[in-house]
C-alpha cells in the first residue's frame, strides 16, 4: 500500500505540474496575440524595379527586407532587366497574378504604367511607388527624394567646399525632371544665399561618363579658374573627375567636384579625394518605409478610415552628404 | 495488481501529455521571440501640442495611440493650454526630464523652440515634428500637410463644384505661412488649369468667424454673382456661411463655399449643405506615423545607419475632400 501511496502522490504532482504549465502557456498565448506588429503566415510583398542589376537598388531592397524581417513577412524582388516599359508592365502583370499582400514599384515611366498600377489597386492589392513616381496612377503613396531640396542642400555643400566664393558650373541631364529640379534647387540657392558665388554654365553630360568628361573639358578650357563643378548624376561625376585630373596635370588649380549618388565608382573617387563630396539619396528609407506603408494598407487600422488613407501621400526620404570622412559607411553591404 | 497497472498507464499518459505540451510551448516561445515589431516594457512616447483642448488634435492623438497600441508601447499627451511659446517650452523641458523613448511635438513657433528641441536630441531623445514645423531645429523629421498641394487640390475641387466656370474669391489669413501657401497653390492652379475661372479677390478674415463674415459680405456686395468662395481655415468657413445665408435670403444666387479642416462647426455646415465641401488634413496619419518614426529612431535598425537616418526627412500626410456624402466619417470619435 505504501507503493500505491507513492504512485498517487506522483500522479497528483504530475497533474499539478501540467496545470501550472497550462496556465503559463495561456498567459504566453495571450501576450503573443496582443503583442506587436506582425504579418500573417504567407503574407508576401513584391518589390519591382527596372535595370535590376545596378548597384543603385541594393540599399532600397535591403530596407524592404529589413522591414519584412521586423514584421515577419516575406518579400520577393522582381524587375525589368532593361530600361524597357513593356518589360516592366509584363513583370507587374505577373506580380498581380500572384495576388501578393502589396507591391512597391519604381516606375520606369511617369505615365505608361498607370493602367496596370490602377488594375492592381482595383484588384485590392496595395501599391506604393518609390524613387520614380507615376503621379497620375491610383497608387496610395510615393516615397522618394525631393529633388529641389536635394539641389538646395547640394548648393550649401558646394559653398562649404569653396568657402562661399567663386564661379561654379553644373553638368546635368536636361529634359529629365529629377535632374532639372536638382539643377533649379542648386542654382536658386546659390543666387539667393551666396552673393560671392555664381553659376556660370549648365552643360549637358547626357548621363554618360565620356560626354560628361567632354562637357567638363569645355568648361575648364573656357574658364580654367572655375571653383566648383556640381554633377546631378553619378556617371557625370566620374567623367568630370577624369577631366579635372588632366586639368591639374597641366598645373591648373583644381575645382571642387560635388557628385550625386553612391555607386561604387563615385564612392571610390570620394575615397581617393578626386570627388570632394557626393549627395546620397535615402534609398534604404525608400525600401523600409515602402514596406511599412504597404503593411499598414494591408492591415488597414480601422481608425485610419476617417482620414481617407492610412498612409501619407508623399514622403521625402531625405538626402545626406558623403565625404571622405564617412564614405566607408555608404558602400553597399 | 490490475489497479496498479491502470495507475502506471495513467502516470505514463500524463507524462506524455506534459512532454507534448512542453514541446508546443517551446515552439510558441520561439515564435514569440522572433516575431514582430514590439516595444520594451516601460517604453513611453510623449506627444506635445499647444491649445490642448481643441478638436483639431483629437485625430492626431488617436493615430499616435493606435500606433502605440499596435507596437505595445505607452504614450502620454502633454501640451500648452494656450498659444504661449514659453508655456510650450516649459512643457517640453518637463518632457525631456522624464527621459522618454521619443517626443512628437507640434511647434507653436517656427524658431523659438529650436534650442529646447536641440537639447532633447543632444540628450539622445528622438524628436519628430508634426503639423507645425521648426525647420531649423535638429528634429529628425517633419510630418504634416504640404499646404501648396492642399491649395492645388482645393482649386480642382472648386472647379468641380462650379462646373469649371465663374469668378472666385478667397478668405484667408495673410502673413501666416501655411495659409499663404494654400492661397498660392489655389490661385496658381485656377489660373493654370481653368481658363473660364478667375480669382477676383483675396480677403483677410483674420482667422475669426465675425471678421470672415464681414470679409464675405464685402465680397458679395461688390460682386453678387460670385461663383465660389474658398476659405483657408475653419473659422473663416463658418463666418462665410453666415454671410452667404443672408445673401440667399435676399434672393441672390449662392456661391459654393469650400472650407478647410474638420472641426465640428464646419462638419455640421457640410452636413446641412451650407458648406459644399471642406478639405481634411491627414491628422490621423500625422500621429500614427510620428509614433512609427520615433519607434524606428529609438530601435534604430543597424542597416539604416548607412543612409544617414532611419526615417524620412519630410512627409506630406495628404489631404482629402469631405462632402455631404462622406461627412459622417470625419466626426471625431
Amino acid at each position: 500500500m505504501k507503493k500505491l501511496g507513492l504512485i498517487y502522490v506522483l500522479l497528483i504532482g504530475c497533474f499539478l505540474l501540467y496545470a501550472a504549465d497550462y496556465r503559463s502557456k495561456s498567459h504566453l498565448e495571450a501576450s503573443r496575440q496582443a503583442g506587436g506588429l506582425r504579418g500573417e503566415i504567407g503574407e508576401k510583398y513584391i518589390m519591382i524595379t527596372f535595370q535590376m542589376g545596378i548597384d543603385y537598388w541594393k540599399s532600397s531592397l535591403k530596407g524592404f527586407e529589413d522591414a519584412a524581417s521586423a514584421l515577419q513577412v516575406s518579400v520577393e524582388y522582381r524587375g525589368a532587366t532593361q530600361r524597357d516599359v513593356n518589360e516592366q508592365i509584363t513583370v507587374l502583370e505577373q506580380a498581380i497574378a500572384k495576388k501578393p499582400a502589396g507591391i512597391a514599384i519604381s516606375a520606369i515611366h511617369p505615365l505608361e504604367l498607370n493602367a496596370t498600377i490602377d488594375k492592381a489597386v482595383e484588384a485590392g492589392i496595395p501599391v506604393v511607388l518609390f524613387d520614380s513616381d507615376a503621379p497620375g496612377s491610383k497608387a496610395y503613396s510615393f516615397l522618394g527624394t525631393d529633388n529641389y531640396s536635394a539641389g538646395v542642400k547640394a548648393a550649401r555643400q558646394m559653398a562649404e567646399l569653396t568657402g562661399g566664393k567663386g564661379r561654379i558650373a553644373i553638368v546635368t541631364l536636361p529634359g529629365q525632371q529629377n535632374h532639372e529640379e536638382r539643377t533649379r534647387g542648386f542654382a536658386d540657392t546659390i543666387s539667393r544665399e551666396f552673393p560671392e558665388m555664381k553659376v556660370m554654365a549648365v552643360k549637358n553630360g547626357k548621363g554618360d561618363p565620356l560626354l560628361s568628361r567632354q562637357a567638363a573639358e569645355d568648361i575648364l578650357s573656357g574658364d580654367p579658374g572655375i571653383a566648383g563643378i556640381f554633377t546631378t548624376e553619378a556617371n557625370g561625376g566620374i567623367g568630370v573627375a577624369e577631366a579635372v585630373r588632366e586639368h591639374l596635370k597641366r598645373g591648373n588649380p583644381g575645382p571642387k567636384i560635388l557628385g550625386f549618388d553612391t555607386d561604387k565608382g563615385t564612392l571610390d573617387l570620394v575615397k581617393s579625394g578626386d570627388i570632394a563630396a557626393t549627395m546620397a539619396q535615402g534609398t534604404w528609407n525608400m525600401g523600409y518605409w515602402s514596406l511599412q506603408y504597404l503593411f499598414a494598407l494591408k492591415h488597414d487600422p480601422p481608425a485610419a478610415q476617417n482620414s481617407g488613407s492610412s498612409v501619407p501621400r508623399r514622403t521625402d526620404t531625405g538626402i545626406t552628404v558623403v565625404t571622405r570622412r564617412n564614405v566607408d559607411d555608404y558602400y553597399a553591404k
